[in-house]
């Protein structure tokens, strides 16, 4: 292992003659060395992305700061120190995702810690008890939607979370709530969108007659089943199977993609633009 | 080869018990020998589906005339000597899935002899000549649909066709024209359906930022896009790629899709029920 | 749910005309509905398979012997009551794929009773007790093969299996061992078979620098990694890759592979024949 | 389009410290736009990659020296306007791959100029008149391996060649041919390497019964099957195929790798280093 520490850095900004060469000439300054480095240009909209990861020991506002003085008006500049984020599941009564990422967590695979797991059921708490992790339980029963959120929210307040995870949380989740974790709310959806928006995804493949079912894990925004889109897959199906039989089979697609999603979210190779992603 | 015909056999009815004993027995007694056989049965419909590769030499006209008095009313059944189907090709300008075709019955791959190219544009004649297949421009222009439909129905009445192949032919067609060639036309469309219906799809992939493009060969029926799937397949995009680098990377999937439902579609591998396809 | 019981029927023997209507006439005789049925004949080698689910109630002793008076000599007849196998998982250390079968388990989605856990290391004792599934650590430490294999053997002694599943467990088995339980044990393999035989296939792929890496689950027979193939797939990698990064990724193909095959082999739907699987 | 010319940028050498601030700086002084750019560090064996796409207008050796002046002794820089590819094609009597890079080329999506077609056979000669390609039919009869290579070698000779592609040439080639064109030969190989080197691998994998089967493209170099692999993809099989039913379905795998691969050699994307590829 490093004995420095290592950090990763983002920068959008407006494209320009000669940005890589003051970006790379401030990380020589401050004595960092790139070990990764990706670049975009979004020619189409004069966009440029770069992502880097850098070894070595820096002040880091200090760091953010001469970057800032050397890149256009309005860049966006993100360095931090890699480090497993703190994230929230929430779930409804599905373990097949949330038992994914409970595994992960504790064969080391998460780059992640798991503070709680959230549900509207009981149903999950035999999960997160084998697991060792808080469980709160926010019955919808007799509430409307934003007595349901504010609820909900109440429990979220109670933790520092870097991102939340609806690993199959089944409840539609208003503009408002939305808001309060941009970019930070991560879904899996169970059909290969843009396809079969809304409910019960796998029933309408099947009317469809498909011969591909998919998965669509994407960052949550306000129009449902509409955020950025991070991570898809696959897999083949036949006039054979029922609807159930595609939900059964599609749930190893669906945990597989929003293990790919989260490892991409975790660290940090995901830029959102324009409603689309860029990923490095 | 076998000195004996090779005959298909495709049956479908409502379903009840003992119709394998039954349609065995006659098989039997017909003195045929079964090569390949599959059954479906759709238990929610109570639909029974099977299809038989026989070998023998056998009058089929009475050994219709027998199932046809062993099975339920309004069974339908179909039996036929296997052989190479007799197909037009329809294009616009793009070559990419025409040529594949072309390169694949010369090599002996098809399982049809081509018989025309008919398209709306001239584009196409330097392939057809280079493949020595009779080419026909059809022009829109100056003429609406009805009129369009016409002529191409006039050149299409002067050969006797098993099936139409759509292979990006880039005109909507009505309910009228698609009405003479009933499960007889096969289209190809550039995605992965029922995402993005309508014009441009790649454009409509690009924009909404999916990470999955596809292409889906079709029966083509009434309702455009809409017509029961036969095969899809998809590849992995990213941030990278303009729409016409999707474009570009699609074509290759959609020739390999649409090859691979043709090489269903001649050998009788499909039935269609319910705006569903039901494939052995 | 029907009423009646379910039966599965496999047959295999030697081709001859009429045996799909000899056979059909003994089912119908006896009463039973045939709900699913798939033939394949293996021409070169003249060998006829069928599997059918059968529906109603009989006495399946009676109804096997009649079915062994119509067919041909040394005709393999197998038929059994539809129900959840018995087995016993075996691992080392790793996690992923034992866990993703105990999730299956909990959530009524494998077609299984998982008896108990065997290893030759404490370390998957908390993930089986997690589980409420009876652990048994037989410690190969200072014992040669043949007492180490013989300690195993007692233990499982102690359990009616159907299958023995090999969920990553890392020790070769002697002849001896696999004698016990022909056709009955399940490995996964963490490569695409044939390809990287032998100790860390990820890092023999990591070195030939090849741009797919996959899982394979196959029965066990005497020769290492040579057993009959039931199930493959694959993902693509890249050169940024390090053998650790490609065994991380691996382990989302390798159980869903293994679950795939699990699926197959207890809805009783694979037949071996000279090495390889005929699957329906 | 720009009315700048384009550049692709290349640099492989052993990793230091500011390398990228180097070389951003050098491109920034010729007044040079980085359009994209990307850089992989091999941690493993201190190696640095980098490849960019430049848009303006330079002296490409005073730009190239300066380069060298400021980068580690032994650095490889290569430095060169992008252009059209010249390529002679070779095979042998199937005409899937070869017939689809000549679609490609017909419609303008291959980024090379096809100088020639050379095969050992007569049969290639009809797809070659088609196409307007000059074809040299060499044939092997009556020569040793080395006589014929010097006939092979006297007409390649006669072009002036940046790639060959051995789209199906059935002919094991000598060291002392290869020697002529290293990381210049492309090969697509019928399996999923290192699975089924060697003859007939689709009958190989038919015979072992997997349930995947794929194709490989390569750089030729001293050791059959073994050079750096570009791109593999793989379809999935099973038991009703025959080795023919397999070697037909490959044909849509072995073509679509190998144009792939092409891809990405004529647009330069790519590093060998140790027998492997480094792609961006």
């Amino acid at each position: 292992m490093d004995v420095n520490k290592n950090y990763i850095l983002k920068i959008d900004c407006s494209d320009e003659k000669g940005l890589i060469y003051r970006i790379a000439d401030v990380v020589f300054k401050y004595q960092l060395n790139i070990i990764k480095n990706d670049e975009y240009v979004d020619r189409e909209n004069g966009k440029f992305f770069m992502r880097a990861e850098l070894n070595g020991e820096a002040d880091l506002n200090a760091f953010k700061g001469t970057l800032q003085a050397m890149l256009p008006a309005r860049s966006n500049i993100h360095v931090v120190e890699a480090r497993k984020k703190d994230i929230i599941l929430m779930g409804t009564k599905e373990i097949h995702c949330l038992g994914d990422i409970l595994l992960k967590h504790d064969s080391g695979d998460l780059n992640a810690n798991i503070l709680a797991i959230v549900s509207n059921y009981e149903d999950l708490k035999g999960l997160s008890d084998k697991f060792n992790v808080p469980f709160h339980c926010v019955s919808h029963e007799g509430l409307n939607r934003v007595e349901h959120e504010a609820k909900v929210l109440e429990v979220l307040a109670g933790y520092s979370v870097d991102y939340i995870v609806l690993a199959k949380y089944m409840r539609i989740l208003s503009s408002e709530f939305v808001g309060h974790y941009e970019e930070k709310m991560i879904n899996i959806h169970h059909s290969f969108l843009p396809a079969f928006i809304g409910a019960n995804p796998y029933k309408q493949a099947y009317e469809r007659g498909v011969k591909i079912i998919g998965a669509t894990a994407h960052f949550v925004n306000n129009h449902l089943d509409e955020g950025p889109i991070i991570a898809q897959d696959v897999i083949h199906v036949n006039h054979e199977m029922s609807w159930r039989d595609m939900q059964k089979a599609g749930r190893n697609v669906e945990k597989v993609v929003l293990s790919n999603a989260l490892d991409l979210v975790f660290e940090e190779r995901i830029f959102v633009h324009d409603n689309k992603t860029i990923i490095f």
